[in-house]
């Protein structure tokens, strides 16, 4: 009797199987991706999140290596935690790897991580596995999909995808690879769920090309254009668009000028070295001679266009004639500080384009009709959609099924789903506890519930504190010192505060009452004499002494 | 010489001209709407907000009406609060009367408001105004919009509408009116610029009937439907589709519970007696015989759909088999919820339509193609874009110019701004201070910017606070008290909490330093202490006795 392969995605809700993926086979496992995720906007104060690894760290010794299909951080991100526990090689093609070697460096982790550098079309052994990397278009070039030939057959893991029959870097994805192991016969494809609601074919990564010509014609002083650091081909079109239009082009906001100086060291972006000037630079070139490339694309109000809309960036400011261009899709949450921001820009005098009203952006992702023809050309016994939140997981397993696949051969788990497959069969097992690790600070894994829910009620009401000194007769000395924040001015709030003093009176006054729950007593009278006089329940506490 | 005119949006940044917006000639206002600007996700705890009207107040015994153009809380809500300090007759159609009435019985103030009942194409006098309301067509049935005959001219103002032709009432737009005031000559038109960057034509309501069909059609258990709680003429096409598909109906939500009920008191709404059952009842109904109507499709987790997603309705729970249809549009910074609504609904076995994958939702609002036939209908000679964010009006004023408005008649202001008018020109003058009051709790105002930041601090990182009992000699009482929430889980931060004691400890013994600003050393040692322990910054205070 064979054993089965193990397939779990971990993480907690949100995007499902997107961030780190353990593919398990007796004593020998491989993770694909280790990413982090962006924290939403209810989870108060945490910098970033990165999905619960218990159960790597539970068998470390059994890790092969980690697989990497692209250098965006919800694939990478994680690893410089991670590899602080586990010692395993990394496999990732050169920019993938150029741009983990920065990451790992920054967290002093350098000379420690074994980094292996890869190419799309290679074959290489890793415990029971064989791993043939394989070339994907996406908005960042060098990315891979996975064939993994496993002793239970033959999985495919396609990364993030779309297919682009035009990418900027003129590199197609693999449709060959991918009819080649249809002929080996797949036993389970895993596929990116992202625009499973998307009916179409996601538009070439080159349509940007005559959005940018056109605005560049017509820009008659600086453009702005922000953009995610990581999407390196763009940031491409934009270079070549200022060379037609001769242009010089800046760099603003650290993740940009790090991302953009890896890649172009490693050939993937190409920039004359006349083109570039220095930031510092700008005031002294005509308007309408300049670019500038800039971070801030989902409205951070600390990157490059954030602090340019606030008026806040050292090194520039807004002025009439400026055309900014917002070339990113908001990420769901974001869409509030987007839009405040393009007011903002809009206040000071700038041109706004950005998607809703321009050409000037598309997505990385493929939409429905390029899934259909990755099913078809790989033709899968199993189907596993990933990436992407529930919604989209149903979306696309919907669109499997309506191509042929049996309903009992596609699973939709949630993250953290023990999923089994041998030759004839996938079963869904159970699921482990835990979900994410919370980031705040230098704390990993020290935030949770309780302290996400204090932060909540804080936010919502603040808190107040009373100090009580007591005599041995139990009288007041002096007078209670009170702090609060977040609940009201206290400087505009005299009556309230001698309502409060009063309310603290009458609980000591009263003679019936032991000392051992006179803090709980004091605590529930300030409570409700605040919810009474304002409708607000901040967070009280008495200090008795 | 004659007097201007003055135009004055009221609010803060955001929406603009929406809420309340003043029309004054000499000692004589109107006001046009009073409704309440829902909060942005990062107002901690703020529940809503309302225009800052001090403009008002300053010369209350000159406003002579308000006049109400449709029902919708962003343009009704604030009354409830204005009229506990201005004295005028409120005027709006039968159904915007019998809501605000509602409202304002809920907030004590009954019998105290003058409120009078007009109908589209009435005529009436208010001081020197000449006002003449319209009907348009909106996502509320029984809009208007105002022409208004000043001294200086006549004023157009849109409401919140769109060129319906089929609407579900069956009462399409005046188009008659607009080309008669057009013939009488407009001065000034101020009009609804939501979709200003829409192009096209928005769909008729009618269009959802269709949708409607299909789903009903094919829906196999029960259907729960949510929308706004005003979207009267969609609550309507949920009753005609229940009707021809023999379901019964049943409502929850408080606010789709009141507003159907006025609305079908009033004869707005129809529902056949026999066709409406409790929501007690529905669980004795078969599931393929019941629709449910529910609020909620904003993804407010208190709201009806929100509790059914997280397993909290007291009166049902979602089953396998059940459709649920969020027939609506997430307004900015709501995505996020929402999605994680339908991500849960899902995982719970129901289906789930929205708006990005079925036809389920149109907008209330005019697109660009309405927008241009609006202008071209009235030929205004000044034009002012109002309802909507500033990218939002530029879209609409470089919309009107490309049509023939002359620039320096288009003016594109934000909230507070005063606009002076007469027969010849529009000029731009001073912006009032203040922008809006926020509403928490009871507190009407009492909240201000210090308690917002407070509110964000503690929202990232939370508090810690010492109370340090000192005897003559200085030296420490017993051990100090710590309070901290939001910042640490205490109960598993023991080194922290002895680290922290002895920061105290060394402050203290230093000689050199005296009592005064000893409690500032303390918190500044304390707050130096935690960030190099934990990366984070929360408000430390520090009481000594």
């Amino acid at each position: 009797m064979t054993s089965k392969l193990r397939i779990i995605p971990l993480g907690g809700l949100g995007e499902i199987g997107k961030n780190m993926t353990v593919i398990e086979y007796e004593e020998h496992m491989i993770i694909i991706d280790a990413g982090i995720m962006f924290p939403e906007n209810d989870m108060l104060g945490i910098d970033l999140i990165i999905p619960d690894y218990n159960y790597i760290l539970d068998k470390k010794e059994q890790v092969r290596a980690f697989l990497i299909t692209h250098g965006h951080e919800d694939h990478v991100g994680a690893l410089a935690h991670v590899m602080r526990d586990v010692d395993a090689p990394i496999y990732g093609t050169k920019l993938t790897i150029g741009l983990i070697r920065s990451k790992i460096k920054d967290r002093g982790l350098g000379g420690v991580v074994n980094l292996n550098t890869i190419k799309a079309g290679d074959v290489f052994q890793v415990g029971p596995f064989k791993v043939e990397p394989f070339h994907v278009t996406h908005s960042i070039p060098d990315g891979v999909g996975y064939g993994i030939t496993s002793p239970v057959g033959l999985i495919v893991h396609s990364g993030d995808y779309k297919f682009d029959h035009t990418p900027v870097d003129g590199w197609p994805p693999d449709f060959a690879k991918l009819a080649e192991f249809s002929n080996r016969g797949v036993l389970c494809l895993l596929a990116d769920s992202t625009n499973a609601e998307r009916p179409g074919w996601t538009p070439s990564e080159s349509v940007i090309t005559s959005a940018l010509n056109d605005l560049f014609r017509e820009a008659k002083g600086r453009i702005i254009v922000a953009t995610f650091a990581s999407l390196i081909s763009r940031i491409q079109q934009v270079v070549n668009t200022a060379a037609r239009f001769d242009r010089k082009l800046a760099i603003t906001g650290r993740s940009m000028v790090v991302n953009s100086r890896i890649a172009r060291d490693l050939g993937y972006l190409k920039i004359p070295d006349e083109m570039l000037v220095d930031i510092n630079q700008v005031k002294k070139i005509p308007p309408e001679k300049v670019v500038i490339l800039a971070t801030g694309s989902q409205g951070e109000p600390t990157a490059a266009i954030g602090r340019l809309a606030h008026g806040r960036h050292a090194k520039l400011s807004i002025q009439e004639g400026d055309t900014v261009v917002l070339s990113a899709h908001p990420i769901p949450g974001n869409e509030e500080m987007i839009y405040r921001i393009i007011n903002r820009l809009l206040q000071r005098g700038a041109e706004v384009l950005h998607e809703d009203i321009a050409n000037v952006h598309v997505s990385g992702h493929a939409s429905r009709e390029e899934m259909k023809l990755l099913i078809n050309l790989v033709k899968p016994r199993f189907f596993i959609p990933v990436h992407g939140e529930l919604r989209h997981l149903k979306a696309h397993g919907k669109l499997a099924s309506e191509m042929g696949v049996p309903k009992d051969n596609i699973a939709i788990v949630e993250n953290g789903t023990i999923l089994e497959l041998d030759q004839y069969s996938l079963s869904v097992g159970p699921r482990l506890p835990g979900g994410y690790i919370f980031v705040d600070g230098s704390g990993v894994g020290d935030i949770g519930p309780a302290v996400m829910r204090d932060r909540e009620r804080l936010a919502d009401s603040g808190f107040f504190v009373a100090v009580i000194i007591l005599d041995k007769d139990r009288r007041i000395i002096g007078k209670p010192k009170f702090i609060s924040r977040g609940f009201v001015y206290l400087d505009e709030s005299g009556d309230l505060l001698l309502g409060a003093q009063e309310a603290i009176g009458a609980v000591i006054s009263a003679k019936d009452k032991g000392r051992d729950n006179l803090t709980k007593q004091l605590e529930n009278a300030l409570s409700r004499y605040f919810y009474a006089e304002t409708g607000r329940r901040p967070m009280v506490h008495v200090v008795v002494r």
